[in-house]
């Protein structure tokens, strides 16, 4: 295509979004008007489903649950009067909390203030409060805020150590929808010990943000921990960043809460637009569904040039993976659907893995946001008329050129700067963008049945360790691990009692090993006489 | 595959070096027998292509170099005495600036001892040092590390502010080969007008690791820098970790560098075996190979199931994807080669992507890390016998299993503990199985044209600023986008100039726009009268 050529099809499908200052450009994505003519009645079928959705139909099938988390921020959209007064209610709750804490009016026993957050979740309930504070925290936040989103007792020691002299003017967030999700319910075992470890009352450091009747809403308050805040069961891990997951942290952090909503809601509106050229959530499905023919043949590599939005990759990988990532389409047929999604920050990864996006494989396209504002405040200038800044901005847009010229596509996403009001954008766009597609491809975008197999996968692990340590310790001989499996009744998981075994010897946890670690049939196990 | 067989599998394949206790497992890689057999010839030219490589052949011929990252963990295998001085020397140096910053003989203008270190360096020069903070830094380091790995003005600001009260007691290290890169260079300015900012010579708090003869040697020198330290034109940005580019940053922090290198040198031994079942990095290079039919057809997933891992992911992602990801083989040939890399850590990811890896669409293979010691020390009970630890255990080889069942492959590769020595050894491991991978293709793992391309793209994109504004200047009239590139003689990059326009009207930088911002066509330009 030539240059004049290429200048009119840029004009022709950049969307603008005048309000948000917002650019959308799939110009560099090669599809023609046929694939939009082709996809049309496709769409006329994702805009009805999202309509049902926001209507409160049963989007989540599987579950039977609503998906409501555009309600979170058109409060007026829900389907009845009780949730909406419930979501109004629920943002006006963190505010006043936030501005308890920050006066100090709610304060540690042993305090003036709370001055560090510790957040404890995962999924969900992590990504996005990682990614916000990393975009929108203020350099001096009221409160400082550190996370627990794993059960690496390395990692959770790490995180403790490093506020341990704080630990009395710390508020712990503990946010976990089901409160049966191992990770946090772990992360908040170890944390709850370090507090009663220097003499603390944990529940008067410590806020729940869950179900209403989870197993952590029981617990909150029969502790009588400090405050509670719902989630709702139509609210997904995923999509949670706008509700009580992610505004309370944020709001703690100073960040303005109702600026985020106002983004995402001027954003739902302008994806409702029932036409694809005017609908940003639909061109990115559209790109989407081309790049990959329906069938996520290509990886979706997100590049934003700005370091504030180095976790919205991870954030978005998640988002994308998990709504996408599905084995069966909505009529039960074997679809192996997804998109895989990778990608830190620009222009970093040019010296990492763009040589292989110029050169290597062509199995993916890139993502580009762009953000117009370099700084707040003037720039030196690094050689005469030009600043970093201009360096930022022309390593994008070369980037973008050579990736086109090698026949490797790539959006556009243009924004004025990092702001609560953008990043509400954001967060909704792709929110909504992964609606769209789901629908394109026939998928079920609310669920994650690999996510609950693989809670279960662990916990009948960890029974099978609960039984091979009870014949360990009864027989009195040496066993090898196939004789040991099959005492245990677990003949068909040798391999998993070796690993079980090699663990807890790892950890000083009464095992011990005779003979060659490089031939593990040839190993003899006993209990310690503990 | 019945569960006897797999395990008879899983001890046929399983690699363990006794020194290190690592293991790797390629048992859930379903290659057979054949498979090693048919690549026999190709791993025989493999090993001799190593061979001399590490004999110092001219193993990087675009660029006329040898290839010697092997060398800096075993002096006395470089090909010249000169050499084998310089790299023993160059360690000593190291050591003993590292003891005279952590006593204070050496010690900033104003203060008794430097409290910081403020890193600025891109690609090679930011992901080794990064990773290895965060896997091996203690709790408490004599020094505190902060990185500036970019040229975005928004990032450096929120460092400099971060440290804005310490600026006075931190050291700058500034890392670049060549140092004509433009993101540390414009970094480096931007930080030297900070101290200059406070009255601070910035001389006195600089340090260059750099090649003799570059730019960044010639500033260096002419303004006195505290200290340099040499980068050789046979190390790679990428596999420089265990040059001064990656140990000086380590030393300073209080990590023993001689055990990183000790436990790379004992990598090595073991991986200069020419026996593939018996050699841990031609395993790695097999099991890719197989994956993705030796063109890249499969992403490689990284799962470390170990906080302090978590960026060992973003380090790989580096090494092997700018190291494979090539155009042209070493015959000339066109043959887009590479290996996508992604991942974070498990179990975290589990809640986020590993939906997609379990159900979607099987277009990878993954690693799983795994670190045997939980924590030092003991650990809690979260319910009875059973840890935090068991609990990540657990949701690795759940998952693990579950990929398996789906027919998704796995490689697992499993450490004592994260520690100098292991990080070591893991670098050297990764580094030698690119090496063979690249063999094995019949690539140069040791050029990155992309990149240099990349660094061309962004010049001549700000040389078309530098025009466009001239031109701007000179004409009293608003002019339209496409005129004024014409007038500017770049009539093929219109789109590019409306886009250098729009960031500098962003950035309050002297221009005015007229017009509708959603056609870009319809906009005229003027510059205001600065």
């Amino acid at each position: 295509m030539d240059t004049a050529a290429l200048w009119q099809r840029y004009e022709d499908w950049l969307y603008y979004h005048e309000g948000l200052g917002l650019y959308l450009d799939v110009s560099r994505m090669r599809f023609d008007s046929e694939l939009l003519e082709t996809l049309k009645p496709k769409f006329a079928q994702a805009f009805k489903d999202m309509e049902a959705l926001e209507q409160g139909a049963i989007a989540n099938p599987d579950e039977n649950r609503m998906v409501g988390h555009y309600w979170l921020r058109t409060p007026e959209l829900a389907p009845t009067q009780e949730l909406r007064t419930e979501i109004a209610q629920g943002i006006e709750q963190i505010e006043t909390f936030a501005q308890q804490i920050h006066s100090g009016a709610i304060h540690p026993p042993e305090a003036p203030k709370f001055t560090d957050i510790l957040s404890i979740g995962i999924g969900g309930s992590a990504l996005g409060p990682q990614f916000v504070a990393s975009a929108l925290a203020p350099d001096h936040p009221p409160l400082e805020i550190h996370f627990i989103d794993n059960t690496d007792p390395a990692g959770i020691d790490r995180v403790l150590t490093k506020i341990k002299n704080r630990l009395k003017s710390t508020l712990v967030l503990d946010t976990s929808k089901s409160g049966g999700t191992p990770e946090p319910r772990n992360g908040m075992l170890e944390v709850k010990q370090a507090y009663e470890s220097q003499g603390l009352n944990f529940a008067r450091y410590a806020v729940a943000t869950t179900m209403e009747g989870s197993k952590l809403d029981q617990l909150a308050k029969a502790e009588g921990w400090l405050a509670q805040f719902p989630m709702y069961d139509w609210v997904g891990g995923r999509t949670s960043e706008l509700s009580a997951v992610g505004l309370l942290p944020a709001a703690l952090q100073g960040i303005d809460i109702r600026a985020m909503l106002a983004g995402a809601r001027e954003m739902d509106l302008a994806t409702r637009i029932q036409d694809i050229p005017n609908n940003p959530a639909a061109l990115l499905a559209l790109s989407w569904y081309y790049s990959g023919d329906g069938q996520g043949k290509k990886d979706m590599v997100i590049l934003p040039y700005k370091d504030s939005l180095l976790l919205f990759s991870r954030y978005l990988q998640q988002l994308i993976m998990e709504s996408l990532g599905k084995e069966k389409d909505l009529d039960g047929n074997i679809v192996h659907q997804g998109i895989a999604v990778y990608g830190n920050k620009g222009s970093t990864d040019q010296h990492a893995y763009v040589q292989q996006l110029r050169e290597g494989v062509p199995n993916f396209f890139a993502t580009f946001i762009e953000v117009l504002e370099d700084r707040s405040g003037s720039s030196i200038e690094v050689q005469p008329g030009i600043t970093s800044g201009d360096y930022l901005a022309g390593f994008l847009e070369g980037t973008r050129q050579a990736l086109y010229e090698n026949q490797r596509d790539s959006i556009t996403l243009t924004i004025p700067q990092v702001n609560a009001r953008t990043v509400g954008a954001l967060i909704a766009l792709y929110e909504r963008a992964v609606g769209f597609y789901a629908s394109l491809v026939n998928i079920n975008a609310y669920h994650q049945p690999g996510v609950e197999a693989g809670k279960k996968a662990a916990a009948s692990l960890l029974n099978l360790q609960t039984q091979v340590m009870a014949v360990l310790k009864e027989v009195n001989t040496p066993l090898d691990i196939a004789t040991l499996a099959a005492k245990a009744g677990a003949s068909e998981q040798v391999e998993a009692v070796y690993k079980i075994l090699r663990h807890l010897e790892a950890n000083d946890r009464g095992i011990i090993f005779y003979g060659d670690r490089s031939k593990p049939s040839s190993l003899q196990v006993s209990a310690t006489s503990v």
